[in-house]
Formats: structure tokens, sequence, C-alpha cells
């Protein structure tokens, strides 16, 4: 077997992570000596072994002389957790290749350089796209401070969202509902609006056995009227109200619901600014953010630039054009000025579609 | 080979008539003896040889004895041409296997009948669905009196025909418009409304080279306000106007440039009932008719469930709220009360997608 296949299957072993090592990255490892795999991990958690570390436990003495084949740079710094390169380098490892290095600018670069140091034979770049495809959210985020946004929208085939009076149960069906629960597993947040809690008073959670860990739910609420006996106020997992308003009496109820509050400066249109939340949620540590809100918010956030990917699920059925829309978008007066997007894949869920596609780099 | 190979090449052939057999249907004969054709033919055009005289001229002597697999019942009667069974009959051929029975009423099982009446060993059955599948406007035709009805809708991602001024070049590209052309030309008739040749002047003709034929063109137009310059007057194949309007001296100048006339009932909304312009277009021979309009002609056909095809191409773009709808139709107060469709398929052409689903059967 080649690198190329030793590299596939550390990639495999990072998916491991995926509900679960957030904050931190997704990251495999795979150490082969004479053809043979003598150790391998993933990062599981944080807090707990890196998948360099991982591995080593595994190989034990066996160890010596290996080539280490790991998703990403191992790092230089003492976190939770001592150096994975320092490690490696005691372990005797002959060889590291490295996928991609570390997207973080401030040690990009640093683990490698260390292990060079010791005298062993380092190469970086081997499958590096399918290496950052695992980590969309925590490479976005070193390098640019914000998370990676997904807006999800289920609408019909006519482009509705739901009915003239709100009604939108349910638009798709069970296993494009299903699909949606991966992606909130895999988000950190999950961001919608006030309009959206009122008229369907959600859970926003994970109903999936294996998960046991609640994304943030974020509530876009410039009034603070979120009732404090909102159903998402007593589910597993944290909420976050996001006001710009100062009432001191709401906020304190709110509170003691179990909320916690932020306040975020208003934007021109005395809304929420979009782009101030997002570096609030990567404060946070959110890697991936799914935004699940109504047309309005949903056209916010794709009017404003701040959309990753999109993601609509397409139901085989007609609402009129009289039900709501998908997105409200600044009018549109020219063909040439419409939103395009890049089509990323398309898959059926039962009856419905769902498309992926990449809305244009802002500007 | 099997029966069922020997069928599938008849099917294949019967497709050589799709651009060309209107009125008749597609049929695919062939001629089998000792596991090796000997002939084989298909209906290439009204006037012309039916597919079993196509196979049996092909064959010659050589006739005798073979199994005979044809697409459809051989014909009975006197029409243009002699009646194939007599054909068949008269070669001596042994067997004779039909994919499916005539699906005109009056004449259905009297081809069979003539050929077992001859001593010939006849099946019929084989591949049914699959033949009917090559014909479904000429067999609704036959069964209703009406033809098979596709409705084309070109809509953005949120599901919007045209910007809201009306501009809707281009919603796809190149290769969703191309795909529309094949439609167009194995349609006998194009149906729009007064209002998107009012918007549009468009020429609704095929521009295919291997098409000579050009559907219908048929405009609803109940006031009669086509201009006499409008481009589609100009293009080769015929313009119907159909209407509810006496209005003479415009009726006359929409003669003279080349329209033909016809004045329907109007419907309860005083728009042109549809249902009567249906049977007037199967009353014309047409077996597919193909809708090319805009959201409230194409909204109509659906709500007065006389769709048998809806086919949308989405394109990868949105168009805001602020757009003009898909379809325009009855308000829907319940979810349940909405406009279910079937998928049949999905294909994508170029960035665009091409769903074909089939709405409800009328109540």
């Amino acid at each position: 077997m080649n690198d190329v296949a030793w590299m596939g299957r550390a990639l495999a072993l990072a998916e491991g992570g995926r509900y679960t090592a957030a904050p931190n990255p997704l990251v495999g490892c795979v150490l082969v000596h004479d053809g043979a795999v003598v150790g391998e991990g993933y990062h599981r958690r944080a807090g707990e072994g890196h998948a360099e570390v991982n591995a080593l436990l595994e190989a034990g003495p066996r160890a010596g002389g290996v080539t280490a084949y790991v998703t990403l740079e191992p790092c230089a710094h003492h976190g939770r957790t001592p150096p994975c390169a320092e490690a490696l380098i005691g372990a005797g490892v002959a060889r590291v290749v490295a996928a991609m290095p570390d997207p973080n600018p401030l040690v990009a670069g640093k683990g490698l350089a260390l292990l060079r140091a010791a005298g062993i034979d380092v190469e970086c770049g081997l499958l590096a796209d399918e290496a950052a495809a695992l980590n969309p959210g925590f490479i976005k985020r070193m390098a640019t401070g914000r998370p990676y946004v997904r807006v999800k929208m289920a609408q019909s085939l006519d482009g509705r969202s739901a009915l003239a009076d709100g009604e939108s149960r349910w638009i798709t069906g069970p296993a494009a509902r299903a699909d949606v629960q991966l992606w909130r597993a895999r988000s950190q947040a999950i961001v919608t609006g006030i309009g959206t809690v009122l008229a369907d008073d959600p859970q926003l959670t994970v109903r999936l056995p294996q998960v046991d860990c609640q994304p943030l739910r974020v509530v876009l609420d410039s009034g603070l009227s979120l009732p404090p006996t909102a159903r998402l106020l007593r589910e597993p997992g944290g909420t976050l109200v996001v006001t710009n308003s100062a009432d001191t009496p709401q906020a304190v109820a709110l509170t003691a619901a179990g909320a916690q509050i932020v306040t975020l400066p208003a934007g021109a249109d005395s809304r929420i600014d979009l782009g101030a939340l997002l570096d609030e949620l990567a404060r946070r540590q959110c890697n991936e953010v799914l935004v699940e809100a109504g047309p309005r918010l949903a056209g916010a956030f794709l009017a404003a630039g701040l959309v990753d990917e999109l993601i609509v699920y397409i139901a085989p059925h007609l609402l009129g054009h009289d039900a709501r829309p998908a997105f409200e978008l600044p009018p549109v007066t020219r063909m040439d000025a419409r939103l395009d997007l890049e089509p990323l894949d398309v898959l059926s869920f039962g009856p419905d579609l769902r498309l992926r596609l990449r809305p244009p780099a802002r500007a």
C-alpha cells in the first residue's frame, strides 16, 4: 500500500470524532511499519488524547522507526495535553506525512519544524483538500475568526416555506428531517429567529441516540420577547438569547428560566448585526453553525454574504403563490443581479431532494 | 435470445418515429426466424408503411414461418394502408407477439382475433408498460379523447419564474433550454398565453436540424389582443389563436397574418375553458401537448386537474420574494390541501436540475 491509501485510512479514522471533537478539529493518525499498521487513533473529545497520542499508545514500543500519517500538522504547543510533535519525536518515529498544516496562522508550521529539527523526514500536503473537508468550521474559525455557516431551508417545489398563515409542519418528509438531525449534530450552534420560536415553539435539539451533547440554541430576539415558558428553554443543552434590548425584567425572567442573554449592537436596520453575532459565536468556539430560521432571517444571512453553504430540501408539492417565500431578499431588478449559487451536490431523501449550494463569496 | 430481448429491439426501433409518426403511434416490429432477424421496421410517418409492413418488405420471402414481435397490436382496418394483420397472414408468419392491444376501444383485439382466426399463434402483453410509455399521448387520446398534457416551467431555486417586471431571460442555462427543444419536438401543440406572447414575443418553434415539422402554436387569447406582427406568426408551421371574443376586425387581421382562429366557450371565470381547449386539440389529432406559459396559465392547468406531467427546471440562483411566482394556484389553507406531486425522475442539465412529476389524478 502507498501513502495515499494510508492517509485515506487516517481521514476515515478522523471521522470518529465528528459529533464530539468540537471545539477541536477532527484528526486521524495511522502508524505504519514495513507495510503494516502498528497503531492508529483519532481525536474523540477535547481534553482527551490527540490522534497521534492515541495511535502511539496503541503502538507502544513498536512505534520506533514508523511512518506516521496524520490528517493535520501535529501540534507544537502545550495545551490540555503535551505537544504531539514531541510525542512523535520521543517515540522514535522515522517519517511524518501530514495532510495539511495547522490552520491557525499563529502556530502553522511550528509542529513540522519541530519534527524536522529532530531529524524526522517530514512531508505535508497529501490529500490536503480531503483533510480540509473534515474541518470546514475549525479551519474557517482559525483563519477568519468566524464560524462556518450553513443555512438550511425546507420548501415546496414552488419555493414556499410555509402556508400563508405560517403553518410549516411538515413541508418535508421524515427522511429529510432525519438528515437535518445530522447537520444539527455536527454543529456547535443552531441559530433561529424569535419569529420561528413564537410560531412553532421548536425544541431545536439533536434527537439521536449516539449524540450526547447538544449544540447551543441561539435565538435572535432584538425585543426580548421570548417567553420564559418556551420549550427550548427546558431542553438539555444551553440557550443563548441574543438581543439589543435592555429590558431588564424580561432578561431576569429569561435568565431564571435557564437562558443566557447576550447584548449585541444593532445593525443599520435596527436588527441584530449578523457579523457581530458570528464573531460572538466564534468567541464561544463554535466551528460550525446551522441557521434554521424563517425566510427573513435566512434571507438576511444570504444578503449579508455570510453564508458558506445553503442546504435546501425540496418537497414534491405545490403551495401556491399565496404561501410564504423561502427567502426574503432585497429586490432583484436585473437578471444579472440575481444571487447565483454554485451547486455542490444533490441527494434524495425519500420523496424529497436535498440540494447543497455555495453562495458567492462576499465582494 | 428470448422473447423479451426481441421485443426490446422492437421497442428501440419504434423510437425512430419519435418526431415524425404523429398523429399515428410509434410502432416497431422485428421478424425472427431460427434465432436470427430476417426483417425489422418501424412506422416513420403517417401515410407511409406501418412497422409490420416495413419489416415484411425487408424480409421478403424469408418472412414465412417467422415470429413477429410488434410493440402494438397489428391493425385490422383499412386506413391509408392495408391492414397489417392481413399482411402478416399473407406472408405466412407463424407466431405474433404483441406488447399491448390497440388503445382504441373500437378496434382493440380485432387485429389479434384476425391473426388467431388465421391459425397464427398469438400472444399479447409482453413489455406492455414499456410499449405504453412509447405513446402516452396517442394512448390517452384514444382512451379519453384528450391529449397527454405536459406543463413545463423554468424557475429559480426559490420558485420564481421571472423578475418582478416580467423579465425571464434566462432563468435556465443553454443545456436546459436545449432539452426543452426535444419536448417541443415530440409535441403536436405548444400552448401558451397571450401574456407570455405580449411580454416575450417568443418564436415557440423547434430549432433542431433533424426536425422538419413544427408543432402547432396555440395562443390562448380571450380578448384577441395578439398583434398581427407577433414573431410566432412569421415562423414555419401553424398558429392557432383560441379566443372567446367576437372582435371580427381583429380576427380578420390575424387571419390575414396567417393565424387560424377558433372560438371556444369561456369557463366560469370568463377565461377559455381549458377542458374544451384539450377537446379541440384532440380533434386536431394532437397526441402530446406542451404548455409553456406563465404562472397563471400553468397554475390554471394544474388547478383544473388537466396536467399529466409537470416538467420543472430549477436553476441554482435566487430571485427573492419580490419576483414572480412559478405557479398561481388557489390559496392552500391547510397543509393536507396542498397539491402533492409524484416524483418521476431528476436529471441535471449543466448547472440546472430537471424534475419530472405527476400531479394527482383529478378527483
